[in-house]
């Protein structure tokens, strides 16, 4: 790769936020320096001292009266569901079994295809390389903290940069009126913004819903604490009432299909998890613009091991109660995830900006490209078998590449319609392919949901198998 | 070897002569801000200008370090008390402030000694070179997965490796008979701990206790979510009845006194944090084997920035529990924080176990040294200052350097002897010192908590300004 990525114009973090700041008014530093005296020099270390003694406006107190749950409240109650939470939890749980992860051991292995595990990208990053790696010395980021004229004082300024640039360069989300947080995987941010909206001190824990079929996850990871504050309430088309959190997955997970929030009132809050709304799986067909948007590298580069999300907040104190989140919970988020993933991401953008870029350096053309053989070839397997459907998706301009594209989801939601098979996780696990079952997204055991994101030698066996199932 | 640079006692003669003689006399503070430069001038400026600008987030910074300190007087937990968890919450919060990890940018700046940042190991881990960097390339731990055949499928085995090796090492744990769980800091460990220590049907949500002054943490990140798992019960030298979790931090933070349960009964659970049981904090007398013990990088290495913590568990459930906190929480723990932290570790060890290692590679020897120096400066500076008390700790045989040693700990426990001092925090903050008052560990204000673990030009400021503060 030639060393062009000097004269790149990247913003780069200044050294001192103190420096930017004063470049960036140096008039009023100017009269400031005309007018310093010892009196206007005491008089800040006053009103210094004050600040520290007990100042602020009030809009930044952010109230967090939070009752200690006195009697364990029925968590459980979600109103479409008479299930308990244990049988709840223990449904949803994230599976991982000794094949999980792994390549298959031979042509009658187990094919694991349960998880999204985005292993298909390591290509694409070995084939990348010294622009992909990062070296941390061992004496860096050894503090707690990272930025703290930032209100999200545990943020990296590189990999804040580094967001910007590629929601910029790709066109999918607006980043520049939101404050951005960053998180253990969007998992976490999640429930930062569970915890942020809903309100400390209501009578009932906030209804938390989403459209079948909805993100298997969602469900457990709302109930595992048995929180007052919030808990599951099943499926967004149910929901009778004004005050909810709707978690709006697009594209969603498992379908892949585009949505938006179903429900309306001036009660409710919306939650848009856009882990998938990249090149590669979707058109992109607008630059989102919600008031909280969840992203993660898990599957915008592949990086899942890395455990990095971000999420973009309009409102500000909505922020300043996710980040509170995120103290309690992990006292920020790890460093070296974040230098590594503003490395990553960093390399995804040079390989589209810099002028001299290699193609093998472009991400999105390569997954598009990649998944758009692997869908060829499951429909074409799918349409062989007569036994399975797949959902249909139009073409739609894509404002990123310019071009009519198709959509590409990192998941197959596959629907048996052999009449006399009721469990089609079942199904597949007969025939060796570990999958989800449609019940763990809130429908019919008819239908499971299958990763399209393994290495080429499982997707393939899996594919070569599915062949083999002749109505 | 890295310098053990105590510095102290020799700040520029000049100033620091004029300084002093200034500060003993209040009278001839105005007499030293004549003589405060244009440069103090500009930084006060620049300082305040930050504070109200705050980019992005207007004036949010200093209000929320303000926010903590002003609020609730009354926070001591004994179970008995009426106390509301809003009172325990908001007087427990970390506050960060445009102070926290940062240098003081002048001889009057205020020092923030209200975290235990351990920033005092930079230098070692400078002077340490190679041995502790890592380079991570692009392609590597991109799955989620680490290990299927372990119990915790999210644990680097390198990392386990080097955490068994150095326990082994420093006989401060027995690792051998306990399984290992990576968390994302020894805060994810403590509530998976709480999670798989409740039991999710039981009618009343478990007891936490722990004995004072206890860890001013624990009660926020117990209550924070009102789970109906568990509950903050305060005090556990108050409490009554036989199903508890109690938590034991030995050394305690924030006392440096080594602790057993106080609580015996047959229902009864411990977690132990044992995150300060390491050489340069305490003489290790035993290989703790406690049922659930947890570490963390932050405080044995000083990488707190990494965010990562380990737990010994014996009990295979109970693991299981903590394993299954971790999935729903965050997905597993950041590989790159592992790998560093593996590399870390080997570096430590290898620093004693390596024929030909270097004495400047031996964490322990510079974290004690530096301490002991600290902990003398700061012993003169109070006897002088004839208004503060710090706790006495005996000599013990240290079983991994073979020696007599004192006891160093990471925190300052200070009590104001001064009896029209009610509220030490404040006493210090009039002096531009940002301490943690007694009343977030569940005791009077006239105790003070304040880290040791700082850069040496902050502690050294501060032992000047100690000096400073006769009575």
């Amino acid at each position: 790769m030639p060393k062009v990525s000097d004269k790149w114009p990247r913003p780069r973090p200044s050294q001192s936020s103190l420096q930017r700041r004063a470049l960036h008014h140096p008039g009023r530093i100017w009269v400031l320096l005309i007018l310093g005296s010892l009196t206007l020099n005491l008089v800040m270390i006053a009103l210094l001292a004050s600040l520290y003694e007990g100042g602020g406006t009030p809009g930044c107190k952010a109230e967090r009266s939070i009752l200690v749950a006195e009697k364990k409240k029925s968590v459980v109650a979600a109103p479409q569901q008479q299930s308990t939470a244990e049988e709840l939890v223990s449904a949803e749980e994230i599976s991982v079994s000794s094949t999980s992860g792994k390549r298959p051991a031979s042509k009658d292995a187990i094919i694991n295809l349960d998880h999204g595990d985005p292993t298909m990208f390591e290509s694409f990053w070995k084939e990348m390389g010294e622009p992909g790696d990062i070296t941390i010395p061992g004496w860096q980021a050894m503090s707690y903290f990272s930025d703290v004229t930032n209100l999200c004082w545990f943020l990296e300024p590189e990999f804040a940069d580094e967001v910007r640039r590629l929601h910029k360069l790709v066109g999918n989300a607006v980043a520049d009126n939101h404050f951005i947080i960053v998180g253990t995987g969007s998992t976490q941010l999640f429930q930062a913004a569970l915890y942020a909206l809903s309100p400390p001190d209501a009578p009932e824990p906030m209804s938390v819903v989403s459209a079948v079929p909805y993100y298997s996850s969602y469900p457990a990871v709302t109930d595992y604490l048995q929180s007052g504050l919030y808990r599951w309430a099943g499926d967004a088309s149910m929901f009778d009432g004004d005050a909810y959190i709707e978690l709006v997955c697009s594209p969603n997970n498992p379908d892949g299909s585009i949505r938006e929030a179903i429900l309306k009132s001036r009660y409710g809050k919306t939650i848009h998890d856009l882990a998938y709304y990249w090149p590669q799986y979707t058109p992109i067909t607008d630059a989102a613009d919600h008031d909280i948007m969840l992203f993660t590298v898990s599957k915008s580069t592949g990086h899942a091991g890395t455990r990095l999300g971000w999420a973009l907040v309009k409102d500000k104190d909505v922020a300043k109660r996710m980040i509170k989140f995120i103290e309690l919970n992990t006292i920020g988020v790890s460093k070296d995830s974040q230098l590594r993933a503003a490395k990553i991401l960093k390399a995804v953008s040079d390989g589209y900006e810099l002028p001299v870029s290699q193609t093998n350096h472009r991400l999105f053309d390569f997954g598009r490209q990649l998944l758009s053989i692997r869908w060829q070839k499951l429909q074409a397997a799918v349409k062989a078998s007569d036994i399975f459907s797949l959902p249909d998706f139009p073409l739609a301009l894509c404002k990123f590449t310019g071009e009519n594209t198709g959509t590409y989801p990192a998941f197959a939601w596959l629907k048996c319609e052999k009449e006399e098979v009721e469990d089609c996780e079942g199904f597949f696990r007969k025939h060796n392919i570990i999958t989800r079952s449609g019940r763990h997204f809130g429908v019919e055991p008819k239908y499971v949901r299958i990763s399209m994101l393994d290495r080429d030698e499982t997707f393939h066996l899996f594919i070569e198998r599915v062949l083999m199932l002749h109505h």
